[in-house]
């Protein structure tokens, strides 16, 4: 009665992923996997696994009729998207883990799997261990999914963890988190939130159908917070995170972007320690839930990609329902944001920008103010990534309509800043 | 391209969960499920659906070719199994939500599933909105799984927070959960442990691949637990929780129980309050993983019986992987607990019967001790379930071997006890 399809894998890349896969699958026979042939890039590297696994040829694979899985696990987005994109129209299936390369050509990818009828699985791209993805296409519908909130980045967490409970500063945190091997290659694609961007931009696909370049989400990652806000984040008993973070509105559209933010104790994310990733999902009928685990790592990465693979032997494909089976949604830019902002000088900072301003303090330290301020004006202009200025949101940061306060800039006019 | 299989639905039962799925259904179009028909027991019951889509009369469901899935919310344990039983033999895939009857007949519905080749889904039944039988089944396995711990009935987690946070007594408690729809119609099901242990009977065989009666597991409730209870474990800095546990031992068998468990504030489960579920999975390839959401309620139920009919679509099974590819699993009694007892007088409790014990309370108020107890003691004899004596675990309550200690029994003497 075993009615699931056999597979015979070609991997292409053999680093921390790729090894840990090989290790995985060995250690789990009841999977009836086999894994042919691996294609990496440098011949002359010691690999733990035989020789004869091995080719620098891609086309070996790609044109192999007997492997019917490509696993991609390589760091080099451009190269994935050519390898995906063959082994796809070569009828293969193909699971993938490269977050960048998704990101970008999304639109490419959906198209692919539309023509070719095959499945491309990544839940190790978004989360690693975390089953969001899955989670997001099988048990959200669109109409009910009110918010989504995300850690989606375990280098930058493990950072703002290790600077606020070891009191480490950032460059200390950030080496011992490369050190760990929880940092991408790059460290800024971490530290400045292209990493948790790119996730974030296809998991707002699968969360809401919503499909937008990563560059035109409005995201910042960790670089300029400093000692002096961690201190204030303490003072106000608030933790600081790197969040995902997309939110239905009134007008039907949805207010998504990746910032810090300020994350009360008793908050979900604020258990979401170190290394770890973390996922509330708040819906019409679940409610709301919570997701957590590693969100890196060589085996917990590993063991995201052996699921796809386990899937691929029932034909599961992701059905991009909230693309396809429902209209799909829209990024909305008509809301506000409550937010912290510290800078060294005044000067730096637009205070007319501000719908109001609700705490001011400039003493001898580093200088901060909580306000209200239009997303378009984040979006569009650039002074708060400046002039070592940092920008932190409030629990609960949407604010659709700053016309209810009457308080619009009358705060500010009040104060004198204006 | 679309391969799904069509899906008409027949429905047994429209209390609050079969009338909740009515809704979901209604509002999720995207699924293209359609439902057929619905039994009922009582037809002069006021319902909010057109009356042509109800019968009394279970063949008109069982016995048409079209109904394709047979979705099962009743109350009645004995009759959903004939129900089930009759749909996968008359070729159906069927859905349930009937914890008690899946875990009492977990063996012959296993060997129906073989000789059918049917599929019988039921994740709706543990933890409602938390996929955790689809996640064992998809992202562990056996091998991996180092220990699964989990809060698995929200009636008694609700009863026990109001009981702490909000200083309720334990019949103004249960009081307010069965108001608000979170208590089985039968409280005692809830109470005295009954429902958490036959979920976790079946969650035992998709995490080890156990097959076990429910009654050959160590279980109990949270009716003997005081305020008195809740006293010590606040100045412990504890919380208290209704734990279903199982941990793999070093001789390869499972220790598994459900039992009242204190629980460190910065422990996952700590987080989980009121009506809510949690699951905490210890595993080697992706670590440390928790999963949480609502546990009840008519809603969470229905969207988790929707996640399985949307998952019959493309022919989902269980694969019981764990019992089916792997040697399956024993239950150990090789072990030790670490417990706290409190009592009303001494002799009610055999010290003798302890490896040792590490306080002794006896104040005025209620009298404790904590101390180590083999699971067979506990396992055979009834003695901390009278006389209003509570048994509450410590956390990590497992210990393997009392020898290292070097204490067996000193402490007891040295304190004049035995």
């Amino acid at each position: 009665m075993d009615a699931h399809k056999q597979l015979t894998i070609g991997l292409f890349g053999f680093g921390v992923v790729g090894e840990g896969l090989y290790k995985v699958l060995q250690q789990t026979p009841s999977l009836k996997a086999t894994l042919k042939k691996v294609c990496i890039k440098n011949p002359e590297k010691k690999r733990n696994a035989p020789a004869d696994l091995f080719t620098t040829d891609k086309n070996i694979l790609l044109n192999d009729p007997e492997i019917n899985v490509i696993v991609e696990v390589i760091d080099d987005a451009d190269a994935a998207f050519k390898i995906v994109s063959k082994a796809l129209k070569n009828k293969k299936d193909v699971v993938s883990a490269s977050k960048k390369m998704i990101a970008e050509h999304l639109p490419a990818l959906l198209k692919l799997q539309e023509e070719t009828g095959h499945s491309l699985l990544y839940e190790s791209a978004a989360c690693a261990s975390i089953p969001v993805i899955r989670n997001l296409e099988e048990y959200y519908d669109n109409d009910l999914l009110h918010s989504i909130k995300a850690i989606v980045n375990g280098s930058t967490n493990f950072i703002l963890t290790k600077m606020f409970e070891d009191k480490l500063d950032f460059r200390d945190a950030l080496l011992l988190a490369q050190q760990l091997g929880f940092a991408e290659s790059n460290p800024k694609l971490d530290v400045e939130g292209y990493d948790a961007n790119n996730k974030w931009t296809f998991l707002l696909t699968h969360a809401y159908g919503i499909i937008e370049s990563p560059e035109n989400l409005l995201f910042s990652g960790i670089q300029n917070i400093s000692a002096d806000d961690a201190r204030v984040a303490k003072e106000k008993n608030f933790d600081i995170k790197l969040v995902a973070q997309a939110k239905k509105l009134n007008n039907g559209k949805v207010a998504a972007f990746v910032l810090p933010q300020f994350i009360k104790h008793d908050d979900h994310l604020a258990f979401v320690k170190n290394e770890y990733n973390g996922v509330v999902i708040e819906s019409g009928f679940a409610d709301k839930q919570f997701f957590y685990g590693k969100g890196a790592g060589s085996f917990p990465t590993a063991s995201a990609v052996l699921s796809d693979i386990s899937a691929l032997r029932y034909q599961y494909k992701y059905e991009y329902k909230k693309l396809y089976h429902h209209k799909p949604h829209e990024l909305g830019d008509d809301f506000y944001l409550r937010v912290y902002v510290s800078f060294d000088d005044l000067k730096f900072v637009p205070r007319e920008k501000f719908e109001w301003i609700e705490e001011w303090h400039a003493g001898e330290q580093k200088k901060y103010l909580v306000g209200v301020i239009s997303y378009k004006e984040l979006k569009d202009n650039n002074w708060w990534r400046k002039h070592n200025t940092s920008l932190i949101l409030f629990p609960d940061p949407v604010i659709e309509n700053v016309e209810i306060r009457g308080l619009k800039k009358k705060s500010l006019e009040l104060a004198g800043l204006i």
